[in-house]
């Protein structure tokens, strides 16, 4: 294994031209197509080709949200932090993560739920069109589809890809059925680089020439 | 699939016995086990059981770095944010990230160099034992090497897990050759959730009952 020389500014570049190769006869919907490569670049994990799953109109239901300066909330601190701001900016967008408001803990704790619940039922209050990003909690995501069927959110995506061994296969089944646009991994993987990665390509679409 | 009725406090655990289910024959070295099963818990990927390297003894010299009370420098302020806080207090230790540092813009600016390049060579002068985690940069990888050729830094501890198709894999080889600590994601995969994990198994290993 050598180096490759190449410039920092064409690593990306270089990086999507090697995904697009190891794809090989892979044909990627084109709407969706940008979104996968990302995620698979983010990871280096090719399970994402056939794991990520999108209800039909996902992806320009977003673009509308993100073009109508939409709130996009996340599970973690760390999905938050990875979601481009100038991108963000340039589209008059925010993102907020509610995990760590002392507000949040002290409902989580007087209800005996997790915070992640608590911080979708402060998501709920929001005004304007919100994009929910979950990288890490099922838990999140099974609070959403309780607030969905109660009529109190509409989200205007879903980002359903938390991690993990317990719950997680379940929650994301839950989501995709709950009416409401999504984006889900199927099955354990995810994360919140994998959250981030989806809210970049789709901002990525609209901010970059 | 159905819901798993588990209370949120048992969610790790029962995650960890899963891992260990599924792990079923294959037994790991006592040293790098925990270490390797919370990479397991961050990704539901597998392939980490055999893609993660740890160089002689690196576990022991990163717990004794630890106990010291070192800084542990990250190449994103996501893997940074990921860091436990409060283990990191109960050890008097801190966690810093150089990469949105004015400085460190100024100084990749002027030499053209990446900003993680120029984040390294801040943390070379940093007092006290470092340990490095790199979930991002193979640049800042091959800084680090080049780093220690010059005696300008010995680090504790590097974490090398950086993810992606360009050097890469390069930049992970170089510092198993360092000779240095490491423990280093073998391959493309990696990730700043995987520098984080890895950084709070050390933690939590010292710090959990």
């Amino acid at each position: 294994m050598k180096i490759e020389h190449i410039l920092p500014a064409d690593i990306e570049r270089r990086s999507m031209e090697i995904i697009e190769d190891e794809l090989g006869d892979i044909i990627l919907p084109p709407d969706e197509k940008d979104i996968i490569k990302r995620v698979v670049h983010t990871s280096a994990d090719f399970d994402y080709v056939r794991n990520l799953r999108f209800s039909p109109g996902a992806v320009e239901q977003a673009l509308t949200a993100l073009k109508s300066g939409c709130t996009i909330v996340t599970d973690t601190n760390m999905a938050c932090m990875g979601i481009s701001q100038p991108g963000l900016e340039k589209l008059g967008c925010r993102k907020v993560c509610f995990m760590a408001d002392a507000d949040v803990a002290a409902v989580a704790k007087a209800q005996g739920t997790t915070r992640a619940q608590a911080s979708m039922d402060k998501a709920a209050a929001l005004e304007g069109a919100v994009i929910v990003a979950v990288g890490n909690a099922p838990t999140a995501l099974l609070r959403l589809r309780e607030l969905i069927d109660a009529g109190k959110m509409k989200p205007a995506l879903i980002i359903g890809v938390p991690v993990g061994f317990v719950n997680v296969v379940y929650a994301k089944e839950t989501i995709m059925e709950a009416g409401v646009p999504y984006i889900v991994a199927k099955g354990r993987k995810g994360g919140s680089t994998i959250a981030a990665a989806i809210c970049n390509a789709l901002i990525y679409r609209l901010t970059r020439g």
